[in-house]
């Protein structure tokens, strides 16, 4: 049975890979990339720095350029389930001409906000390549945040919500909330002067940029860099937290923040 | 200033420990090691082969015995709050005691249910001992229960809630709970005939065991197992996901899972 890893390499530092992945990584004889087909080529350098620095024999990397995708639909699921589609028909092509032990290598953890496992559980579904896989997991932004900013994600004995910015708007802020996919700012609908965010782009990466306060005292400056680092670098990577204040409940003192690591 | 690390280390596959954490840990030159006074030894000894395998030059252990706590309060939050005033005054004077780079290894990550940063938080705050401090992530068991059961934590564009068993016999299920620090089998007290549950005890370790299927299903063999593997070690680390069931919504393919690695 030929064997696939999907190997979660960290949110954007390099270290932030695990032995297990490094170990995995020397058993792929070819990696498949699911590329953007955009200009991320700091994400493309991370990635090429972390197989020169730990492969100790040779590798193919067999690049797949994704399809295009409508990011504003109506129909959310019926887009995202057809871009899938065409995906893994694209993987599966790729699959059926490269020969050798597969390695797909994922930002973050392939478990959270991801299309990987779901694209290869499809791929599988169509029944034309048979191959067993297995998923290593990594380091997510999730935690990537909470270490930089020196936080607990939660009070105590309570829930972290992690969730999109489209649910935040549909929903409304509960307990504590982790924020990914967030494109539009989002914290700006949630109401109150009882908010606190902890915010973070780049995680790990030289230009990791973390801002932290009340949300109404710092949520334009967050709008306000955001667009600009985004403009300046062509892409933007971001995550937060949010959570209404309540004095006395074990929260850990907030630390002073700014640009650059 | 002296320097702190605190240190995630992963779930308890030694191997989950990142090139961050090595390069920590490698600065360090006191760790300090905050045990509960139990026989969890097989933690105990996972940790002692992570710091053999990777630590190049000598280094002290302190440790640090856990006060004792009412697990089951009435008053949760009360109870909790003055635990971790007791564990940071032990914590200040072992600070005090020892000199050079300090580093604290927590399992999993520090940002989720764990006390150490609080703790800190505490001490600093208590103002007899200066020090500044730095994070690193680590793999939590929440990734590690994903990539056991090659699935990803929440539907698409939905969110996953990480909660308590205390928090879901409250609250009810919602979208995808993923709950940690149940002693109670909690997920017995929730309804219905389409909830899922992907379980999974000592992840990473030798005895690691997972469970998969529908709730009504397997929940008997799920408490069942989980009571004699309790018996059998003296101790447990489990956690879960629960989702009710809604096909064709991009659900990842059940896999079948038994105990053992």
């Amino acid at each position: 049975m030929r064997k696939l890893y999907v190997i979660g390499i960290g949110a954007g530092d390099p270290d932030q890979v695990t032995m297990q992945a490094v170990k995995a990584m020397r058993q792929v004889e070819v990696f498949f990339v699911i590329g953007k087909g955009d200009d991320k080529s700091e994400l493309v350098d991370v990635r090429t720095a972390i197989l020169t620095e730990h492969m100790d024999r040779p590798y193919r990397v067999v690049e797949i350029t994704d399809p295009p995708r409508d990011r504003t639909p109506a129909d959310y699921q019926g887009v995202v389930e057809d871009w899938h589609d065409r995906r893994s028909a694209l993987l599966e092509a790729a699959f059926a001409e490269a020969e050798g032990i597969g390695g797909i290598l994922v930002w973050g953890d392939p478990s959270l906000y991801d299309s990987t496992l779901r694209m290869i559980e499809r791929v599988l579904e169509r029944g034309a390549e048979k191959f067993d896989y297995e998923v290593i997991p990594g380091i997510t932004s999730a935690q990537a945040l909470a270490a930089r900013h020196r936080m607990v994600l939660h009070r105590i004995g309570e829930p972290v919500h992690i969730t999109t910015g489209r649910r935040l708007r549909e929903t409304g802020l509960r307990e504590s909330a982790l924020v990914m996919l967030d494109g539009e700012c989002s914290f700006t609908e949630v109401p109150g002067d009882d908010v606190h965010i902890w915010w973070g782009a780049y995680l790990g990466m030289p230009d990791e940029t973390l801002i932290e306060g009340p949300l109404r005292a710092v949520e334009a400056r967050i709008v306000e860099e955001r667009a600009r680092l985004r403009a300046a670098k062509g892409w933007i990577m971001d995550i937060y937290l949010l959570r209404r204040d309540r004095p006395g409940n074990g929260s850990v003192r907030p630390v002073s923040v700014g640009g650059g690591r």
